[in-house]
């Protein structure tokens, strides 16, 4: 039994979100539904790459992962279909299934648009029909036309300055106001963000109360934290803003 | 295995949806619960029975909807349980099943309220028991007294004035800040609301950025939207605010 | 078919719980994965014990559930992996899992941390691959050492004054503004809260809109609810402030 995942930024309360889950469950009895999140904030394909990029591996061989955050629906954009590592991804082709389509065995098929459906819904009218298809056993390469030519979009990546510090940036803010940024690091050191030093502690608690600190995040990044705060809010840290990784610096006191 | 569908404006931080769902999987082992909404406005009759009205056709036969938006909890209001057009429903007498009253096939019974239930909470001690009961097979009319005399409440209609416009309203705004109206339009034209005249494009994405515009939303009513903008903010629109629809109307330059 | 259930302070957003989700389903295939809330307000343990304390013995036996509140995640606090009352609980030891660890009959172990577990996420490389396990069989002594001293937490009690009356305190907020407190009775009586007398009504709508109430909810315990409105609010109530219980007393006119 297939298990079909789902990722918008449709809120819930509209019924938007419910629509797409009867086309699912009509369309493929049996499979079981799960909700990554609807709460990504409106039209934030950046956020929703990023959460896909978290999960979309960790579910078994056979999973099919939607995600519609979708700006352009109803223009020319593609509606995508794709098989990947094994599982298969489902959504418009702006740059929100990115973190699956760098693979050398990525299949990709843009899928028709009906002309029933709402221009303003392919959620419901395009996407939710292809991946009950999908998860009954419809072949990829049945439902469209093979295309090559996608978005694909990455997390920025940190550089190297002269002086051997490395220069990155955050990335996301999360719900307890962490900064991810796209710093890596297994030497520990120091970072500066937001006029702010921090040694990168081994996690939150290792720091008083109210204090910013640095930590390795659990996907290997560079996170600013504040232990029981909010370091977002209290370093005024926005996605964009840079953060520098001392790697070999004298540990602040 | 039947599905159960959840919608309430309990939220979710309380744990009352959670003993709902509790009470769910016991009494009906194996039964898939999905949850539709949690995020309806508190008390609000209105969202409910739209986001309801969305999507309870698009479920298989058989399945069984629940929806408690239920300020009149533990008064003389009647619980009801529905057969209709194939699916079963399950909530307070006070419109929000309205979508699922209307067909001439509709059979309403009114459960019976336990000494036990709690006054306040009958999601989980009578509409859960009995929605139970409905997936493992349990027939309707079994479960309580037919009754004929419920409160059924419509969307308004929009009418027609002497000089050929059509005059509706806006039905409820979504996570978007889409205005969706009650206007209905196969022939284009062009709308005034918020004191903005506007054509009815095909997507949101036919006009440019911050400008607002009217589409045909993806129940066949026309809504306002901003492209990545709010257009209830922008124009000040709140449900209930009166929209002009003039169909044969020169296109706005 | 195993229920695993699942309550965090995680959001849904940044795509944590969806890496846990994947964690699960891949480590216990077929198993229903339930989601309790993921909207405990971060780092609030006391909100989460209240909510997991309404739910989880209303599970079938057998249930597995995971409860993550975990502000010291990374430290020395013990990980834990609990049976009790027939079901199963994991979360970490800082006194969430407390409902479940007064039982005579209950069994503690202290989940060992591999080594790749992320410091910052134990919800997915600790408590998931864990509960995965007891999902699909595997006993639960097997997964650790028995530990016995835990941090149990209770809900503050009420005591009885002199003049007979009851002082009690709010224990939490609703998301409909009712400030549920600590206090029990079956024999009606009035209350003060926020400066403000009120009698013990049958439910919220026994009251004309506005008006604040005194009702019993739905777990027995005394609630202030204003119908149609919120109480807290209203009434400046917050967790902890005390709400003082007259049993015998004359209703308030």
């Amino acid at each position: 039994m297939a298990v079909i995942t789902l990722l918008t930024d449709f809120g819930t309360a509209d019924g938007y979100v419910a629509e797409m889950k009867g086309a699912l469950v009509s369309g493929a009895p049996g499979t079981v539904v799960m909700d990554m999140s609807h709460d990504i904030p409106p039209q934030d394909i950046e956020a929703a790459r990023l959460a896909l990029a978290r999960y979309w591996r960790r579910f078994p061989p056979g999973t099919v992962h939607i995600a519609v955050v979708d700006p352009g629906v109803g223009t020319e954009r593609a509606a995508l279909a794709v098989a990947s590592g094994g599982q298969f991804l489902l959504g418009p082709d702006n740059g929100v299934l990115s973190p699956a389509l760098f693979a050398l065995d990525a299949e990709i098929v843009a899928l028709p648009i009906p002309p029933s459906a709402a221009h303003t819904f392919h959620g419901r009218d395009v996407f939710a029909p292809a991946a009950a298809s999908l998860a009954i056993g419809v072949p990829l390469l049945s439902l469209g036309e093979t295309i090559t030519r996608v978005v694909r979009k990455r997390t920025p990546e940190a550089h190297r300055r002269g002086d051997g510090s490395i220069v990155g940036e955050v990335i996301t803010i999360d719900r307890f106001g962490n900064a991810v940024t796209n710093l890596v690091t297994r030497a520990g050191g120091s970072v500066l963000a937001g006029g702010y030093h921090m040694n990168i502690a081994r996690t939150y608690s290792d720091v008083e109360d109210a204090r910013p600190t640095a930590v390795i995040g659990s996907t290997g990044f560079v996170e600013i934290a504040v232990r029981n705060g909010h370091a977002a809010n209290r370093l005024q840290l926005r996605r964009g803003d840079e953060v520098v990784l001392h790697k070999n610096s004298t540990p602040i006191e």
